[in-house]
């Protein structure tokens, strides 16, 4: 068993969530967690990670009077919530110099995290002599309307102000005060965002071009709305990355799920489960067990990074079982390879912000349609929209918009589109991370580009850097500094031009 | 007295409703009528026009239920309004040959009399084999939300909802109905729109441009707000058109004010300024007049299109006045050149939609703050904005928000920042229109474009060609074809390519 040394105690909290995630995720549609985010589940709500004495000293943390409703002139719309931002100034070349602004579009958790997670702004500002940001997500962390989350979430009424187009204006309005207060009128601002921070990231320099001269959007899946992208994808390449790492603990994967069913339909059936499993409490039905166990695949390939490699972890424990044990055995020596706990599936957690906030985004209009098709190491669950729909319905009251994201931000023909139209965007992806299979994986202009890694992972690339990094990491980082360096180059010779004509 | 011989009744309407303005403008910032318009006043309520057997037999109305709040996911935002579109099939090519769409963005008016008046659409679908779409604004016409115009436009909270990024959200999704029914899902659709309809289809190719693939902006003027544009602009472009007709008509303008003051303080000053100008009822104040006399000009220059073009009907009237008469009775006699009528100044009128609506679109957003700067024909009136809003939320209740068109739409350095973004948009203008003031007049990029002309006026480009137009005019519009062709030859090159390339 191969702990990583840095991270046992965030290692066994998400152990614990990942195993427990099964007891919430029942209805046809809901079991595909893992969401997105930028890092590993539990981690986000670490406080520990805050305490780290590296970034705090140089950190601010402000507050706007955020306008509740962007997009209507209804007197309550008028309210005002205060949204958290955090800036440092210790690397930036000021206003004077026109010195660039980096900011990070916070995605569905409280900002804490990003300030140490999300290293690539840290890592790089100096070299950009970069006034750093990083925004909070209306809805998550401190940025709560209505005054206290409670009722913030009460209901559909309180809950309708929370999506992506209203986050969007809210980041543009705070990049515009700030560069206001600082009469930074000329800083060129790159946005930065992961997974669905990183789709708010491209559809920022989209909506709002004169607010962002460019985005790096990393791992964000533009494309895994409305059939753009088959449902199946994210569930292939968890398969694909699984069979790359052992193809004998592939096909133990996917011979155990009829013997899970077997089992379970057995005399006592669930009992002989939970005890293999050894679960913390009594399995109530097989689904708990296969739910907990794809999430646990799922999970170890979108965050299949270096220098663990959790695939790699789970498929040694798997493999290295002794060839006479039943396959069930097997399995269950993957999962207390990848985090040995003293139970297994059926913890008692809380619900965190994220879980609660994702919710609500996905059944309003994220609507990723994310389903097991043929021919993976899973048993086939095809996305059904209608139940999903009617699921969000029961939960909520009001219907999701599975069609609005396409409609508002595009994504069907996407080269077409924007091979003559916008500018400045990274697209990464780590091919590893199933959310690639909704990314933009080709270059769709000359400054509308595809950076990506075969080893990769979900959000690797704007990750803090560390000394163990493989070099192509490194390099993938190294691409991304040199086209951002590209642009505010050639926007500071426009710059230039127009000034002086002027 | 040259009256146009085709339109005299019209004349007489649109007088009408010229000279009984000042009675609605009163507090500083009311007073700026002429609003924004592809056409002239009260011509757009004619019913005649839509009895045109020119177009009636192609036209095909339907109704869309638009949702009532795109950018909300309360239970109310779902409700929906059935909103008027209009198609004509006759020219198109059909979905299989791809064949383009043109689709005219309504503004701030009922759809009726665009069908025959924004000619452009009628006048090029032969050679485009194009379909046309005439699509209605929310809250004009029959797209009137909660069911009644009386409830919708009971106070801000039925208002709410009427403002340019949630009609612009509507105009996409009518054209992605259309083209998904009529499965025309690779046709090119070029919207084009006059003045606020021309900032519409600009905002639309910038914020949809899976939607549109290019836009036709005649007369927008997207700078006129956030002082982007001097606030004068307006009545320095209608002076100089006046100066250029006629020095000694300009001068007698100019010197007129003062004399109107003049008067009006002497003892019974304003039963003889009634007399002088014939009025329908006695002026209450020497505004009344002034205000009349202001708008008058304004709209001469604004709508100063041949054959006849109404500033130099007026100069006429002023120049032509005997030499002996005085001032006052000078400016009354371009007052009768430019419309004979029983009586002038305060006359009963009702208020259109146009203008009821547009007020709430200029409280909510559309704060073009146009006031009169020094050095014009007209007393100095600098734009207040403090007691523009202060009129404004007496009116509604709600507050503008004069700085979210820039913060949503751009404006600021506005080719600093599309010049590497975006792209096919043709920002047209004529230099005689006030308007052009703060429009788009020299090229962003190299499909970013500004097609201007010395003599045009306001939306002239997009009216219905008839052979009495002169030469700049049709060259104008053969530019603007010529350039929208090159953006369709382009989409079908990049089109094969991609499809090849499958």
């Amino acid at each position: 068993m191969n702990y990583s040394p840095k991270f046992p105690v965030k290692w066994v909290k998400f152990m614990v969530m990942i195993l427990s995630i099964a007891s919430t995720g029942i209805a046809a549609g809901w079991t595909d967690i893992p969401r997105l985010s930028p890092t590993r589940g539990i981690i986000m709500e670490d406080p520990d990670l805050l305490s780290s004495a590296a970034v705090s000293d140089d950190l601010q943390t402000c507050y706007y009077p955020q306008t509740l409703d962007h997009f209507n002139y209804q007197p309550q719309s008028y309210g005002t919530f205060q949204q958290r931002y955090v800036m440092n100034f210790k690397y930036w070349g000021g206003a004077n110099n026109s010195a660039p602004i980096l900011a990070y579009l916070g995605a569905e958790s409280p900002l804490n995290v990003s300030l140490t997670a999300i290293g690539f702004l840290n890592d790089s500002a100096v070299s950009f002599n970069a006034l750093l940001v990083y925004i909070e997500h209306r809805y998550y962390g401190k940025s709560i309307p209505f005054g206290s989350r409670e009722e913030a979430f009460k209901n559909a009424s309180t809950l309708g102000y929370f999506n992506s187009a209203q986050a969007i204006a809210d980041y543009a309005e705070i990049i515009m005060h700030i560069k206001n207060e600082h009469r930074a009128f000329y800083s060129p601002v790159i946005v930065v965002g992961g997974s669905y921070g990183g789709m708010l990231a491209s559809w920022l320099r989209l909506k709002y071009p004169h607010v962002a001269l460019g985005a790096l959007a990393s791992s964000a899946p533009i494309l895994y709305f409305d059939n753009i992208t088959p449902s199946g994808a994210y569930y292939s390449v968890v398969t694909k990355d699984f069979r790359e790492a052992s193809e004998s603990c592939y096909q133990t994967i996917r011979n155990s799920w009829s013997v899970i069913d077997k089992i379970a339909s057995q005399p006592n059936g669930l009992s002989t489960l939970s005890m293999i499993f050894n679960t913390c409490k009594p399995l109530t039905k097989s689904s708990e067990l296969k739910i907990a166990l794809k999430n646990m695949y799922a999970l170890a390939a979108q965050y299949n990074s270096p220098p663990r490699y959790p695939v790699t972890v789970i498929c040694r424990g798997i493999d290295g079982a002794n060839e006479t044990q039943d396959i069930l055995s097997k399995i269950f020596a993957g999962v207390v390879a990848y985090g040995n706990l003293s139970c297994y599936i059926n913890q008692q957690t809380n619900e965190s912000e994220t879980t609660e906030g994702w919710r609500w985004q996905r059944c309003s209009e994220m609507v990723i349609p994310k389903g097991i098709g043929n021919g993976t190491m899973f048993q086939p669950a095809p996305f059904n929209l209608t139940s999903f729909i009617q699921h969000c319905k029961t939960i909520f009251g009001v219907l999701p918009r599975p069609h609005w994201v396409t409609s508002y931000y595009g994504g069907h023909d996407i080269k077409l589109i924007l091979q003559r139209f916008g500018s400045n965007i990274i697209f990464s992806n780590g091919l590893r991370d199933p959310y690639s299979g909704g990314g933009v994986l080709e270059n769709i202009s000359e400054s509308i580009l595809a950076v990506k890694t075969v080893n990769g992972s979900h959000c690797l690339d704007i990750h803090a850097q560390t000394a163990s990094d493989p070099e192509w990491l490194v390099k993938q980082r190294q691409t991304e500094v040199k086209i951002i360096r590209g642009w505010i180059a050639q926007y500071y010779a426009d710059l230039k031009d127009i000034l002086f004509k002027q």
